[in-house]
């Protein structure tokens, strides 16, 4: 698939069919986001991989009852490996760019998965504190986003998004 | 040309020839961005166009004296509008989400001036309070990233990644 096209019909999938999706796959895409760019390639993502019915179901409940998390087949957690970041760059590092980092490898995934004829939906609001407990991640290492995974079952909507003139600043803000 | 392979191959460019980007390719990179999901819509960014030599020169100046800011024909200047999501969502509207939104719009920014045969560098390290200077930006607009962007004259290095081994977890950390 195109990446302009892919960039473009790209949208936010919440309901998924029950098929599997393979570990070839789950590699593809994991593959996908750590070739994200990071302040001083310092690559402070980790990904944790969650099949299990229960602990789904978990991660559903810290993401403020979202069933259809639950739903998925796979999800994926991605946290911020603060360390990391942390001895490069101190606050700077924990506060803006571990957040930046994995947020550009989330969108990799997110065009991967795409590409490979799956849908995901990247979920933020959650209690990170039940989610931390869920996956037993060291005090260093903050779940940052869930992503639910799965061959879409509905044809998502199409959410409008601003004009191009209303973003667009020439020279100064 | 194909995401993955786009994903794969991008690059940060330091280094660029001095032809000018046309009008259409910088809308059709705003275009890519604004593509990016973000929490709740609320589409949190701003993009200032900047190509006037001297404005380019202090923004390079905020960064930490990267001259090569300045030897880019388009410098955009990422953005988030944390009114946007303070509304939506408070403080981790402000704290996280903005930051992410911004982020993933920027990820797709660079793969799309990857795919226009452009080269484009993430650039984190400057001192916002002299970029909102530069730019004129209100105190709810928040300078987050530095991109400069053009017609690549080097050939960009290989940077390692970290192994999948080291960065997939199963089921728990």
């Amino acid at each position: 698939m195109d990446v302009l096209e892919a960039i473009e019909s790209r949208r936010s999938i919440r309901a998924f069919k029950r098929n599997d999706i393979s570990e070839k796959d789950v590699r593809k895409l994991i593959n996908a986001a750590r070739q994200a760019p990071s302040a001083g390639n310092i690559q402070p993502w980790e990904f944790v991989i969650v099949k299990d019915p229960e602990r789904k179901q978990q991660l559903s409940v810290a993401a403020l009852n979202q069933t259809f998390i639950s739903q998925a087949p796979v999800v994926i957690v991605v946290c911020a490996n603060e360390t990391r970041s942390k001895l490069g760059y101190g606050n700077r590092g924990v506060n803006l760019y571990c957040i930046q980092d994995t947020a550009a490898a989330i969108e990799n995934l997110l065009l991967a998965a795409h590409a490979l004829g799956l849908g995901a939906c990247w979920v933020g609001a959650f209690r990170e504190e039940i989610a931390r407990d869920v996956l037993n991640t060291p005090v260093h290492v903050r779940p940052i986003a869930i992503i639910p995974i799965g061959y879409p079952s509905k044809k998502p909507t199409i959410r409008a998004r601003r004009p191009l003139e209303d973003i667009i600043h020439q020279e100064t803000f």
